[in-house]
């Protein structure tokens, strides 16, 4: 990438608002674009180049951050009746960020190089806390020429890059084994706690011992404070491990691989999802568990 | 405890042996007990007073730490037929290290306490190599004397003893909640790892990529490296979460409590236990996944 090249976000939720922003603070030339009208707003009013249009900037840039919610938004955004790819100009590196089947990674860089397209199938992960700090991390694998051209905009959003070979598919398939995991640890999580209360520990005590002991995950240490402080406002919400973990089972339904823990896990969120708590924090796949009084926030305290 | 007192170790296992061995190193007057002859040889060997009759050598005793492997093994030892309860002088603390049902403790104390004995109600965490070192985790409950009675004791064994209520019942109850997210985190790892080979991932660029992020937990942390090893010495056996995830599912069967993800982890374990892995290292539970190959230990290669 040389220094006058162009680098475009397109989806600017809180994971692609977090990436513009660290860009924009590197120096490099950015623009972003968001289907939202007020969210273009807010990152013009910042000092970012909004795009009300797409096709004509990404016509002109180099490399283009996608970081929309999954495989339809990626493919509609590239193929679809607005579709972009047709509209790039050869040696541009698409850099693919949703959470999607490793099947669709390796279909969409496909499509993409026939419009001599680069891919680099690189799904993030870190939240939206580590995305405004440009301190995700990225799963990656590509082309060797593709990661060189986005060298400096990886930097810029990224503390830790995990080069995972040249083809697409290969960074997804490892990010989807990560999000079984993280689900899994969650439900985990959420079932160790409700299972705790209902015998009489006291919530607190559980955490401090369970967080210093062998029963620790990062999911435990970071998802049950949300829990003890009744603080249920989505940080990640649980449709997202709704999603993932169908994105799981799904990839293993052909091989007709057993996968127990994910399934569990998958039909706690589901059981979340359909008592309407859908967006709520993903940790709310706690309610679930009948008969428990989990603790509310000091402004709710009777 | 006074300087003369004496402590008792009975059962010297993999743990008790090393809370035996620390206890000899702070300085204290310990002797050992277990079952099996060699078992008491080998501590005598290294200036530790095994003793081969439990009667007098209890009776005389201040502090008794029990590390056996069940309620049943700690309940005969003290109430069967040669069941040395009885003789303890009242004052004697019996500082119970199993992993046993909350029920089982308050059960055990309340008998004790017919003899003039308390107890505290000490599981312990931190496996083998902590406990050689006198870094194990104590998970307790009980009467402060209690606690004061064993202070130098529990100081020489452990690097942390949480004091958790003045009540049997307590330690072992969130010991449970513990062993229900080891036991689930390490169905997990095994799930995830032996997926992740199925769909062609490299296992050790998931272990190194995972272990960096959210998916993490301790048991991943701590257990794959054995299955990137091909190696499946017990260091703990899938067979003690056979019985540890039994004991949670048994104690919510009375509340009629659901635990959809210990059920799942608990089939797994003991899949593997019928397939004849039940003294294999717990992640030998990744051996029930079919049509995939696992790492092999370097001197199996072909």
């Amino acid at each position: 990438m040389t220094a006058t090249s162009t680098i475009g976000v397109i989806g600017l939720g809180s994971m692609g608002l977090g990436m513009a922003r660290s860009l924009l603070r590197a120096g490099l030339p950015v623009w972003g674009y968001d289907i939202r009208d007020e969210v273009r707003r807010a990152f013009a009013a910042e000092g970012g180049l909004s795009v009300a249009s797409l096709g004509d900037q990404a016509g002109g840039s180099d490399v283009l951050f996608i970081v929309v919610v999954n495989a339809q938004q990626t493919e509609a955004l590239l193929f679809g009746e607005q579709g972009i790819a047709a509209r790039l100009r050869p040696g541009t590196v698409v850099v693919a960020c949703a959470t999607i089947a490793a099947d669709a990674a390796r279909r969409i860089a496909k499509r993409l190089a026939e419009h001599q397209v680069a891919m680099l199938d690189a799904p993030i992960s870190g939240g939206a806390v580590r995305a405004a700090a440009g301190e995700l991390t990225i799963m990656a694998s590509g082309p060797a020429a593709a990661f060189q051209q986005c060298e400096a905009a990886l930097a810029a959003v990224a503390a830790k890059v995990y080069r995972l070979g040249d083809e697409a598919g290969q960074g997804s398939q490892i990010k989807l084994v990560n999000q079984l995991l993280a689900g899994v640890h969650i439900a985990a999580a959420a079932e160790a706690m409700a299972y705790g209360i209902r015998q009489g520990c006291d919530p607190k005590a559980l955490y401090e011992v369970i967080s210093h002991s062998a029963g620790n995950s990062w999911m435990f240490e970071n998802r049950v404070p949300h829990l003890l402080a009744g603080d249920y406002q989505p940080r990640s919400a649980v449709d997202i491990f709704v999603k993932d973990l169908g994105l799981v089972l799904d990839s293993a339904q052909d091989a007709v691989f057993p996968l127990p823990m994910t399934a569990s896990a998958h039909q706690m969120f589901k059981q979340a999802s359909a008592a309407g708590l859908g967006r709520e924090d993903d940790i709310a796949v706690a309610k679930i568990f009948p008969g428990i009084q989990l603790p509310v926030a000091a402004n709710e305290e009777m």
